[in-house]
């Protein structure tokens, strides 16, 4: 048996339970770019980094903003924590896809043992009528295990409700530092297969920084690998399996890098992306126009649809 | 103070919690004929009827039937019991909204004493990604205490979990049939009534058969009213308040009473038609006719917006 | 040890525990016409009858006119069911107190054999943020078992949550109708004790309608009493201790009976009035009008405050 | 798009549950000042800081005190624990609201990892007849996750029983030291949004206490902000979206500081104040003469009515 | 507002609910002294300090010896563990009231960190036919969050099944150590608001031990206070509000102080005693005199009836 190329595998959604089948597939194509992408807007960052984030653009600091955004730039979904959800996205309930964060955290203390616990259920996202939950997964915290504990319940009430699951999946904490750090290849890598392994429909990624002198603290084999991005971002897509991979974006960067950023992970078979403060941080005209770039880039460079 | 005319009445929507709205909105806008109108499509015949309704067109027997009439020519939503939500909506999940029926008989016994009972959950619908859920209510039955007792249940369940409530109001048993039928203008209006005050999000109502006659068996001042089908359809609507209308259209009739009836319901403020052996008793060529005839129909006729 | 006059008897309000106390004193003191009385309106007509009681003054079909008419003058709360509560009450929410009618039928089957199952829980209630909750209870009739069973549940919950219970105490069925009818002092006056019995904080019950020939069939010694209507009132505000008492109103009648029966039920020791059709079948102004004289009425025939 | 000012924001009232929105306009509207306005009063330093503070007025250790108070001087609502819920609230039990706190503990051992543990349950606020509920949070403390997550069972549960959810938000424990403090404005800014995002209908947040000098270790852009205090309440004002904030007052000061705290919450667009001992501190006769004068500064003040 | 004296306070037993009132009203009025006196026996020395505490009087050994002694010398109750309540109480069950102590734990280990967890639930209680619950509660301690959360449960099925509460409340661990001391009138004025706060019905407080050098690391205004111990006492009383105290006794002392701590609490507005150690390590004729005083001593000083 050889092993398929992505773009050959089995289509994720034919192995989904109805309801979950029934609520991914507007995602992937009744709402957002269409075509089997995900498009995907979080504003999640109040919480994680707080208003801080807000300042380069002071319009995006009332969660109108995003919600607007979402629904008016036509994203496949939004993604917010239990607040929002409930006092912004009544207005736009229908209007575009929620994916309600079922835990989160300030950064306000050190990551070294990170870990963050649910402030909502899965039964809460039924009740406001999302189509996916979001769940944050410290690869390697030394709390891991308190982490893969509280998946699990999120988890088996997603299959209990038919509802997907998109693990946010982020190596972390002290020991992984001492192995490469949070954006090494090893680490991104493994991170994108526990996150199959737990049970996500989707995983959400981080772009790998790769660092040669880092990597060397890597194990085997991946402290010898030489291979560059796009090579690392194909070979992390393959770990997710049949999980729908989406690439996460970071602080601000140049529409250049946003893009390609954008390019890469659907040539390697992902499924999107899900940006920002790289949208939301620009001024409403200037968030639209490189709206239009990604929406553009993820149907241009489709090699999987689910 | 005035009563204000339906179409000023506030939208229903403003007032559903989020998830109930999400849900509904759906059907309104985002799937069917859109602006606000239902088109439905039930196929709970088998059950209420068993296969005798399936011998005009033979090909209405295999679900798939429905299904793919209801995915392919735009349908609101499909309307079904558990076993073929089970068993053909995943094909088509995503594609159509569910309407998860949640009880249902056969039409065996007499109805004297109806009394449909669930045979299905609330969260059996949200588990398969419904966006509805269907009860059948028999108004004025002599069980009718056992029937609004396990209304309760489902209707909590619908409001715990942000799934709408359509409710079959079916006047039915003898008691009706002594005080002018289940057809009368009085028992429509009062079965109206009763499924708004019990929670309904959606009232499914039958077209009133006005029979001067058997009206005189009515009680005041329906005995005495002398209105025409157009106003006791308007009056019915003004009963189920803001509730949501749709008409259901039984047994299978000509295209002429067919478009009527539709373009009565939406002038009197309703929402929309749930029409199905008028529909899927014919064949595939036809029933898109006739579906494109009643969708034309209902977007030039809107009147109420909700 | 002498039996103290109801205007004697010690507080009602003192007994009970906080959240009954301070959801019981809004309706009593805050709310409404004040100084220990209740003004109510109830408007589970339409489910009770059906459209039927809206069309002598068509604007009363839209439950907005209830609802604002409750509002604006000034009752001590609105009672209604689940579907009005759910989609009328929340833009009056904390403008004028709620009481969930949590059962109810229609008219359509005979009464022989009433009873009024739950279509609503007292969770619902303090969902809602109803100050009260209302139960009809059947007294006397052939079903009268299964009423007290399900009336405990709904009374263990009252007790749990600290929601006040109303009582519509109403004797009915075929076997009070051999013992001198529903309206018979004898039924009335059972109703008011048992009513108290089962734990009412408040009893609504219906003016006697005394007919010296039915109370023949009245068991003794009622079969031989020769009262007025006013002792006959006296003596069952007398019957439900320290459960407070108000008069419901029937069907429209003369303004002069309307306030004669306000005068009759304080006087005795009762708290107030609920009348429904004699307010609400009148046009906007004449409403405000019959409203102002009961209120008046009521403040200055106090004679218990609780 | 433009970010809308805060008085422009929609209404919280307008996007509550029926229960939240009944029991949140009686204190906002029926009780207090109104007007949309919240005069709180605090009575759970007993718990947080001991018997100490009430020497300077020895009449405010008798918690008659602190309830005749607010019933007498007309506040909006009284917060404080289940002890004094149950032993001294059924006194005053629907004259004034009642907000329980359902966390607290002393301040005996240091907070570097501050958490306070729930004593009671939203159950608990129900069965007294309680308006609201309050819920303190240490943003920012090592211990935060247990924190959240705890909260998220009264958030639930709130949202469950339709009861407001007001969060104490405040940064505190070793890490936010090191970041400039728990006055800081970051510190407060982060807080606000924290609160937002949980869900609180209401935040009450302490005056930011601006040190350039601590200021220095916080977060970029925050340690090189130059924003003078009416600017930061108003920034913090915003970062709290459509939860209202309330502003706490601390350790007992001038009355000019008072008042001008009053006048700077509510100019931000704020709801209002919750001072404790700067208010019971005094005696009787005193303590109505301040109340007065935040009662009209309030008043004088509004931008927002929710 | 003039602060009420404690012996004009309001009853306790008004404001308890009727389950609470009944039981505790045994306790004060049925046996024991009566006149609103608790006299109580406490054998949970056995767990607390293990079998060190049975060698002054051997045959306080046997459980036997105190329980005889309660029923026989006319206790209030008699307050013990699990084990003893399953073993020994039933012989006396009835003859002197049982209160149940569901937590407790040996002095083995230091305790810095003091945290009593519960063996015994208030069902037990009430299976045993107990007429109180105990609850030990470490004021103060780097646990309090876990003890504070636990006491909930205890608390909650108080208030459930109408079971009075009485809270050992003790100022313990390594924090208040730095603050006075566990003996200090400051910890001790805590220990009493704090469980008056938690819901206490009764508090046990041990008698505080002035040392004014220890004072001097007390919070302000407590290092500062020149009181004797009557007037700490009398404060400490006054802290505890409606909740009753019972002043506990520690180890074996003389009978002058005995009598005269007796003499204080009454005289400070408190309730009663729990001495053990000081009558049961007598042999019986001494325990049955120095009762015989105590019992003298405590309804000769009564200032407050509850």
């Amino acid at each position: 048996m050889e092993i398929k190329s992505l773009t050959e595998q089995k289509s994720l959604l034919a192995t989904l339970s109805p309801g979950k089948r029934a609520r991914l597939r507007r995602l992937l194509f009744e709402f957002g770019p269409g075509n089997g992408t995900l498009m995907l807007l979080p504003i999640d960052q109040g919480i994680e980094h707080g208003p801080r984030d807000f300042f380069p653009n002071p319009a995006s600091k009332d969660p109108e903003y995003q919600f607007r955004l979402a629904a008016e730039a036509g994203y496949s979904a939004i993604a917010c924590q239990i607040g929002l959800a409930t006092k912004y996205y009544p207005d736009y309930a229908g209007q575009v896809p929620l994916i309600l964060k079922v835990n989160g955290k300030t950064d306000i203390p050190p990551s070294d043992e990170a870990l963050s616990t649910t402030n909502a259920s899965v039964e809460d996202a039924v009740r406001l009528g999302a189509d996916a939950v979001g769940y944050t997964l410290y690869v390697g915290s030394p709390r891991q295990g308190e982490d893969l504990h509280q998946l699990r319940q999120v988890r088996e009430d997603c299959d209990r409700y038919g509802m997907p699951l998109i693990i946010w999946s982020y190596p972390r904490g002290r020991d992984i530092e001492r192995k490469g750090g949070q954006s090494s290849f090893y680490a991104i890598d493994y991170a994108a297969r526990l996150a199959m392994e737990m049970g996500a429909d989707v995983v959400k990624l981080n772009f790998p920084k790769l660092d040669p002198e880092k990597a060397k603290d890597s194990p085997a084999p991946y402290n010898e690998l030489e291979v560059g991005s796009e090579e690392a971002v194909r070979q992390i897509v393959e770990s997710a399996g049949r999980s729908l991979v989406v690439l996460s974006g970071g602080s601000k960067t140049d529409d250049e890098t946003v893009l390609s950023h954008t390019r890469t992970i659907m040539e390697a078979g992902g499924s999107g992306v899900i940006f920002g403060r790289n949208v939301w941080q620009r001024e409403w005209g200037e968030a639209l126009e490189i709206i239009e770039q990604i929406k553009e880039t993820l149907l241009s460079s489709v090699r999987r649809i689910p």
